[in-house]
């Protein structure tokens, strides 16, 4: 009989979108027993330091839809450490099943034997509905949450997935939106939707210094570029985003800004 | 001066899934500390065990969606523990935001003058994606989430909401679908959707004992009451469902049950 050599395992964690407490506790757990950690640009600082000093602990750099070359390296560098016999954990912003490239790295480990577990967590869109008091579904009004990104490929917004964006019953949330928010509102608007359609552009939600733009569609390309947004953004787009606590200005095309008190 | 009487504060927070170790490190905190803890029936006893023992325990049963008397009086029972200056806990499963109605409750307790906070929660579809190893969006298969529930309204499913269902790069999780799950293949075939497009049921996703039915869209009645799941169920349709791990039985329709040994 031939001893295997000792596998470690990978486990695929979600970090939630920021502070250490917005992780689950399964997700805590699996950090501060991590031997090595390999974590994306968005996991906060104060979340990487909970792993054990001996730890070792990579920034990936990674983020959603980058080139697939980096997303190779990373597999093969879990693939790895897991085979040297560490406890491996990918820690990813937000939950890892939603734009966190999960299949992918998922598909790789198992195809060479490793025992993977994923660990989910809370996504950006919950994180900023939470903060900043507006619910993503509300009876009479929005029956429905379509998760999109606002990546671009080839100079476009890829079509595919956006067929409910212009449902007046739909919430949307959209993912990595920082630099598309003129991109998005265009699209939407050519696909039906009314600029009067109330948004906020949550930029760092679930962290401290939170900050929510709070315009419509309409007017959401001019509230960006006053506001300019330096950390990620999520687009909520809906009736619902008027819902939220935001400390209006008192300005005339009734775009608010608002930081918030609230962690 | 009139002094104001003490008023406490309330926080909705989010139960995710089931285990108490999918609960945030805030949400887990809130709990430990809560003087009055109303929750849901979806919440785990394991969870509600966790609120001290002078805690005022006091089970909603409530669901989404439920006849407003029943909400308009949760709202009461809320503001008048709060007014007794108790620390209150409104426990959700899941996310608060995703069909949690935390809109009526937060516009409730506000326009009341009380100070409320939103904790969220890992949602059900983070859940279930997690425990059976499938991405809810995968690079080139599934470039969005659409979330919605399969509740019906007069006896049919409402529109609203609906638009992107038929989205073919679009996965569908559908909320409190154990019953519906007929009415709901129906619609979305209805709607374009191809009936050999991947569908799994999930029930009790996120707990121990979850249970993951395995079909397609075209075989999900049929799966679903030869399986006959009696806790919550969360449908995930889309390509993406057929990368689950899922102990196919080798039938011949192509169907497969699996319960996790994953918790």
């Amino acid at each position: 009989m031939q001893l295997e050599p000792r596998a470690g395992r990978v486990r695929l964690v979600g970090a939630g979108p920021g502070p250490a407490d917005l992780l689950t506790v399964r997700a805590l757990r699996a950090v501060e027993g991590a031997q090595a950690l390999l974590y994306d640009a968005l996991v906060a600082e104060e979340v990487v330091a909970l792993a054990p000093r001996a730890c070792l602990k990579i920034q990936t750099g990674k983020r959603a839809f980058e080139a697939s070359m980096a997303q190779a390296a990373i597999n093969r560098l879990m693939l790895r450490l897991a085979r040297r016999g560490l406890d491996v954990v990918r820690l990813k912003g937000g939950d890892p099943s939603i734009f966190g490239r999960v299949g992918e790295e998922h598909e790789y480990l198992r195809s060479h034997g490793l025992e993977v577990e994923v660990v989910p967590g809370v996504t950006a869109a919950c994180a900023a509905a939470a903060q900043f008091g507006f619910p993503l579904t509300h009876r009479g009004e929005a029956r429905s949450l379509l998760i999109l990104t606002a990546t671009v490929a080839n100079g476009a917004i890829p079509q595919g997935g956006w067929a409910g964006a212009n449902d007046p019953e739909a919430t949307l949330a959209l993912y990595m939106g920082r630099d598309r928010a003129a991109a998005v509102a265009d699209q939407l608007v050519r696909q039906g939707r009314s600029t009067s359609t109330p948004a906020i552009a949550v930029e760092n939600a679930g962290h401290a210094d939170a900050r929510a733009i709070a315009s419509t569609l309409g007017g959401l390309a001019a509230a960006m570029h006053a506001a300019q947004p330096t950390g990620p953004v999520v687009l909520l787009i809906g009736e619902v985003a008027a819902r939220a606590d935001v400390l209006f200005e008192g300005r005339s095309d009734g775009a608010g800004i608002s930081r918030t008190a609230r962690p």
